[in-house]
């Protein structure tokens, strides 16, 4: 489908979330592939990461020099943010490209707030400070049962990581912080069935995105 | 001065503030040279840095990568303040130990606030949140005007550290940050005349510390 040009009728921006497993990375690998085959302007970006300052951290946060303190932990990701946002985000939108993050605010609201049981409120305001404010339009939560997560985990490569050596409970408690922010904030977050087929569901994220960059019809007089 | 044993009477959590040039650096070395012929218990610390994390955070710090954004430089600030107080401060003040911290959250609120111009109240919650709501029990802000600064600052090596290149209208902002952190808590923090002689400003230091490490007296019945 194509938009007349390479400018996109209006500013976008795009989140997917869902816990490890949940079809996350699946999803927005097929919009990415099908992004490319349009002329619609986009940028991918992911957490923590997307700057050189952001992928300093992303080393620091995977590999740790020992435990750190949650707090540190909330904090670098919210820095990794800020410059994505400032660096990436913002001029990508200001030249009329399509944003799509691989998680964005959500993660750090489920994870570090949820998960880790830091006060959700507290890490909103950090939030908000390091995003300036700034939201997605439309999250793609893929939500499955923790279950089915750790199923689809064993058949992937052992890895150190410290995030996913978390422990179930961890994860059932994330998943479930997911699902109360979709719950206040359904104008924004689409929750989709993370089990079901991955096409069907790719279909169904490209229709809603492709749809939400075509300008609504003006309303008769 | 001894206090009958390595315990310190109670826990005392001392920070000391002020602009480049300020004479700071001097009189955390007078007390630390003091405290050392004392059989008081003390650390010493200094931000950002004084933890592997915190020292990695530092590197970034002083020879970014690129201009960081204002948001992402107080997040790193604060991620590794939030690791000091986990790792080092919290430790230490719970060990009996005197804690002496070359700056702390008020550098913060005068530089990133007052100085970059980034919301002071915002900043004091991140802030709050990465110290876990700790505060010094004296802070002793060295106070010069900034052309004395500016004029002490001359005689030493050139720098290429950012914070180093700032403008001089960023500095007289920070100085008079600082002084209004200081007339808002006047009860914790100590403004000193930094223009003054320096060991005539240690002597004053030294008994400040040693009157709040002696318990009060009993109150009468």
């Amino acid at each position: 489908m194509r938009f007349g040009g390479p400018q996109i009728a209006k500013e976008l921006f795009v989140s997917f979330e869902g816990i490890e497993g949940s079809g996350k990375t699946t999803q927005v690998r097929l919009l990415h592939d099908y992004l490319a085959q349009t002329a619609i302007p986009f940028i991918f970006t992911r957490e923590p990461g997307g700057t050189p300052l952001g992928e300093r951290l992303r080393e620091l946060l995977i590999d740790p020099l020992g435990q750190m303190s949650r707090e540190a932990e909330m904090l670098l990701l919210s820095a990794s943010r800020a410059e994505l946002v400032d660096k990436v985000i913002e001029p990508a939108l200001e030249e009329g490209r399509l944003v799509v993050a691989d998680r964005f605010w959500d993660a750090s609201l489920a994870y570090q707030g949820y998960g880790r049981k830091l006060p959700v409120e507290t890490l909103m305001q950090i939030t908000m400070f390091a995003a300036r404010n700034l939201a997605p339009d439309v999250t793609f939560l893929l939500d499955i049962p923790v279950s089915v997560s750790r199923e689809r985990l064993r058949g992937r490569k052992k890895t150190t990581d410290r995030m996913e050596r978390e422990k179930r409970d961890f994860h059932e408690r994330v998943a479930e912080g997911y699902r109360k922010l979709a719950a206040a904030d359904p104008n924004r977050v689409m929750v989709l069935d993370g089990t079901r087929d991955s096409d069907e569901l790719a279909t169904e994220i490209r229709e809603v995105v492709l749809s939400r960059l075509t300008p609504n019809p003006a309303p008769r007089a």
